[in-house]
C-alpha cells in the first residue's frame, strides 16, 4: 500500500502537508463556458432545450418533459419493491435524521426597547426548493434522505427533485428513498440543464428559490452561475476524513474508517494523525493487509496513494493544530478523552467523538446531514441543515414616541451622508409628536 | 414628475409589472474577465500586484502595502475629528445595532437519544472576516456599522477592512465609524484586487475566511469568483422599497419614504401599492411638488422614471400578493392594521410596520442591519446577521450500545450502496458488544 508518511518534526513538514492538501477548486473555463451556453439555451427555449440536452447527454429520447416526470405512484411502487431490510433501514434512518433536524428549527422573536419600539425577526420556510440528486455511480439513497429531510423539517412547501437517468436506467433504491423523504415532484433530468431549469423554470419544471445537492463539474459550474437568481448550497469538493488517534485507539477500526473514505472515489482524502508511532504502524499494517481484498481496492488504493497521509505528531495539541489547519469535512477523535480535545477544535464539518463513533454512522443513521463543508470550507460553512431552508425578515415597528427619539440620530447620520430625503423622512415623524 | 402608473385591473398588468421589475443581474463577460485576471495576478504576485492596481485604478502611488494600512491611531484621530453630534449619532446607532444583534446569537446544543448516543451542534464564530467598504460616493459610515457590528457580536476574532481611497482621499466619517465598530485592520485597497487579497492573502494582507459588504461591478464579479475559496454574502443589486398604503396613510410621509429610496441612485426602485386612488393621487402630488427642490433631484427623477411605480390594486389582499411577487428588500406597511397583513407577507428583507416606521430609521438606527437581500432574493436570503459570522459543526458521540443498535441500519444502507468498507466499519463496532 502506498501512502504518504509525514512527521511534524520534519523540516519540510508544512510544504509536505500543503502538498497532501493541494486541490484545485478553480473552475475549468471550458466547463464554465459549456454550462453557460446550456443555461442560456434552457432560459430561452425551456422544455425544448431540456429535451434536447437529455437526448444528447443522457441518451434518453422522449416527446415531452412530462414523460421525464416520475409520478408519486412510481415512487411508492419503488418503495414497495425494495426488500424489507432496506425499507426498514431507509425508514429508520429517515426517522433519526428527522428528529435530529427538528432541534435545528429556529423561531421568530421580538422585543420592545425602552422607547416602545418593537424589533424582531420573522423566520419562515422557503416556498420551493430544488434538490439535485446525482445519477449513475454516485447516486446514493442516503444522500436523498440527507438533503430532502432537513428541507421538509424546515417546512418547505414543495421539493422539486432532478435526478439524471442515463439511458433511462432508474435506481430503485433512490426512488424508494425519494418516497420516504417526501419528494413532491421528480424529473429525470441532470447536468447543467437541470440546474438551469430549476433556476429559471420551464413550461413543465417549476422555478425554485434555492438549489441544493452535489453534482459533477457541470452541475457545480452551473450552480455557481445561477447563484443570485436562486440560492445555492456550497460547491462540494471531494469527501475527506481526518482522524486524530492516540495509543488507546483501535487500529483495526481506524483502518476501516480510513477505507470508508478512500473507497468513495480516487479524489477522496483520508488522513490519520497520531502521537503514537505504534498506532500508526498498526493501522498501516491493517490497511496493507486488507486493501488488496477490498471490492473497491483500485479506487481506495488510488485515493490513499494520491491524497492520503499518515502523520506523526509530538502530542495531541499538535494533532489538533494540524486538524484545524486542514479544517476537514469529517473529524474523528479516537482518543481516550475526546471531550478534552473538543474545545480546541476550531473547524470541522462533523466531529465524531470516541472510537465507537465511526464516520460510517454519520453517513447513514446518526442524524446530522452528511452533506458537509469540504476542502477547508468548514472555516466558514456549516453542515446542510434546517437553517438552509429557512429565511429571516427583520421586523421594525416604531412607536410614535420611539420614532421621535430615534429621529434625532437618524437625521444626523443621514445629513452626514448627504441624503436629504432620508433625513426629512425621519424628521417628519418627530415633528408629529 | 414621470413615474409609471399601473392598475391591477389592467389586462396587461403582469407584463407591465414584469417590465417595472426587470433588472439584468447576469454578469458582464468583460467585467468577469477583468476580475479574473486581477485575481490571478494578485494570487501570483501578492503585494506587488495590489500596489500596481492601486496605482493604476485608484491613482495612489506608494512603496509598500504597509503604507496603505490605516493604523488604529489614525482611526481614533478620525473619531476625535468628527463633530460631537456625529460622534454621538455613530455611537448611539452602534449601541442599538449591537443590542439588536445580540438577540441573534446562537448557542451550541446537544441531546441524548434513547440508546445513549449524544448528538449535537457546536456553534462557533469565524476566525477572520474581510469587510469591503465602498469608496467615493457610495461610502457610507452607516454601512460600516451595519456590516462590522454583527460580526463583532458573533465573536469574530479579527475584522480586516478594505476601503478604496481614490487619489488618497479619505472619508473621515467612514474612518470614525470604523473606530466605533471596532475594525482590527484597515487597508485602503479597493476593487477586485481587494477581494483577491482578502481571499488568498498577500505578504501584508491576511487571508480571511469570509468576505462581506457591497461593492461595484468588479467587486461583485470578484466575490462570485472567489466563492468557495472563502465564504461570501449575497451579491447586492440596487436598493428597493415597496410601500403598501391604505387610505389612512400619511401621504407626505409616504412621498418622502419613496424619495429616500429614489435618491440613492438612478437604479434604485421605489414602488407604492394602494387600494386608495385618493392616497395614490395625494402622494403623487406631494412628490411632483417636492421633487424639483430635492438636492439629488436628478438622481431621484431618473430612478422614479425608470424604475418607480404607483400601483392601484383592488384590496389589501391583492396588495400583499403583488408585494410577495416583488419580494422587496424593504417593505413598508402604511396601513391601519399592519399586524393583520404581517402573517400574509411571504418575502421581504425588512418589514416596517405602521406609518411611523419609515425605512430611513432602519437605514440608520432601528437596530437590524440595513444590508438586506435585494432583487427578489428575499425569497431565499436573509438580512446580514450574526448567523453569517457563526458556523456550525455536527457533534456525534455514540455509546457502545448505541453504536451496536445503529450498526444494523448502517450496514444495510452501506451494502445497498455497494460501499463495503462503510459496512465493515459499522459492523466492527457492533461485534465489539
Amino acid at each position: 500500500m502506498k501512502i504518504r508518511r509525514l512527521s511534524s518534526g520534519d523540516q519540510d513538514f508544512q510544504e509536505a502537508l500543503a502538498d497532501v492538501l493541494a486541490w484545485d477548486l478553480s473552475e475549468d473555463s471550458r466547463v464554465d463556458q459549456i454550462a453557460k451556453e446550456i443555461i442560456l439555451k434552457v432560459r430561452a427555449a425551456g422544455d425544448a432545450a431540456v429535451l434536447g440536452y437529455t437526448e444528447e447527454l443522457d441518451g434518453l429520447t422522449v416527446d415531452s418533459v412530462g414523460e421525464l416526470e416520475i409520478s408519486a405512484e412510481e415512487l411508492q411502487a419503488a418503495l414497495a419493491q425494495v426488500d424489507d431490510d432496506q425499507r426498514r433501514a431507509l425508514e429508520g434512518a429517515a426517522e433519526r435524521i428527522r428528529s435530529y433536524h427538528q432541534q435545528q428549527l429556529q423561531d421568530s422573536w421580538e422585543f420592545t426597547d425602552p422607547h416602545g419600539n418593537q424589533l424582531g425577526q420573522r423566520v419562515t420556510a422557503l416556498d420551493r426548493v430544488g434538490v439535485y440528486v446525482p445519477g449513475g455511480q454516485a447516486s446514493y439513497p442516503s444522500s436523498v434522505l440527507m438533503t430532502l429531510i432537513p428541507a421538509k423539517v424546515a417546512g418547505v412547501e414543495e421539493l422539486i427533485v432532478t435526478v439524471p437517468t442515463p439511458n433511462g436506467e432508474r435506481n430503485t433504491t433512490v426512488l424508494a428513498a425519494l418516497a420516504v423523504a417526501g419528494a413532491d415532484r421528480v424529473f429525470t433530468v441532470g447536468g447543467a440543464q437541470a440546474i438551469a431549469a430549476l433556476a429559471y423554470g420551464t413550461e413543465s419544471i417549476p422555478r425554485v428559490d434555492k438549489i441544493v445537492g452535489p453534482g459533477g463539474a457541470f452541475v457545480a459550474a452551473a450552480k455557481k452561475q445561477v447563484f443570485g437568481q436562486v440560492g445555492i448550497d456550497l460547491i462540494a469538493g471531494p469527501s475527506e476524513v481526518c482522524i486524530i488517534a492516540d495509543k488507546t485507539a483501535n487500529a483495526e477500526w481506524t483502518a476501516w474508517d480510513l477505507f470508508s473514505q478512500a473507497e468513495h472515489d480516487a479524489d477522496a482524502q483520508a488522513i490519520l494523525i497520531s502521537d503514537s508511532p505504534e498506532l500508526l504502524a498498526a493501522v498501516h499494517e491493517h490497511m496493507s493487509e486488507a486493501l488488496p481484498k477490498l471490492k473497491r481496492a483500485e479506487i481506495a488504493a488510488a485515493s490513499l496513494q494520491d491524497r492520503g497521509a499518515l502523520i506523526q505528531v509530538e502530542d495531541m495539541a499538535e494533532a489538533v493544530q494540524v486538524a484545524n489547519q486542514i479544517a476537514p469535512e469529517h473529524l474523528e477523535l479516537h482518543v481516550a478523552e475526546p471531550e478534552a480535545l473538543l474545545p480546541e477544535i476550531k473547524h470541522a464539518g462533523a466531529i465524531f467523538c470516541g472510537s465507537a463513533s465511526g464516520e460510517s454512522f454519520g453517513d447513514y443513521v446518526a442524524g446530522p446531514s452528511h452533506v458537509l463543508p469540504t476542502f477547508g470550507t468548514a472555516r466558514f460553512a456549516s453542515p446542510l441543515g434546517v437553517y438552509d431552508f429557512q429565511k429571516r425578515s427583520s421586523v421594525i415597528k416604531l412607536s410614535d414616541e420611539g420614532a421621535a427619539v430615534l429621529a434625532d440620530l437618524a437625521v444626523t447620520l443621514a445629513e452626514s451622508e448627504g441624503l436629504e430625503a432620508h433625513a426629512r423622512a425621519a424628521a417628519l415623524r418627530a415633528s408629529q409628536n
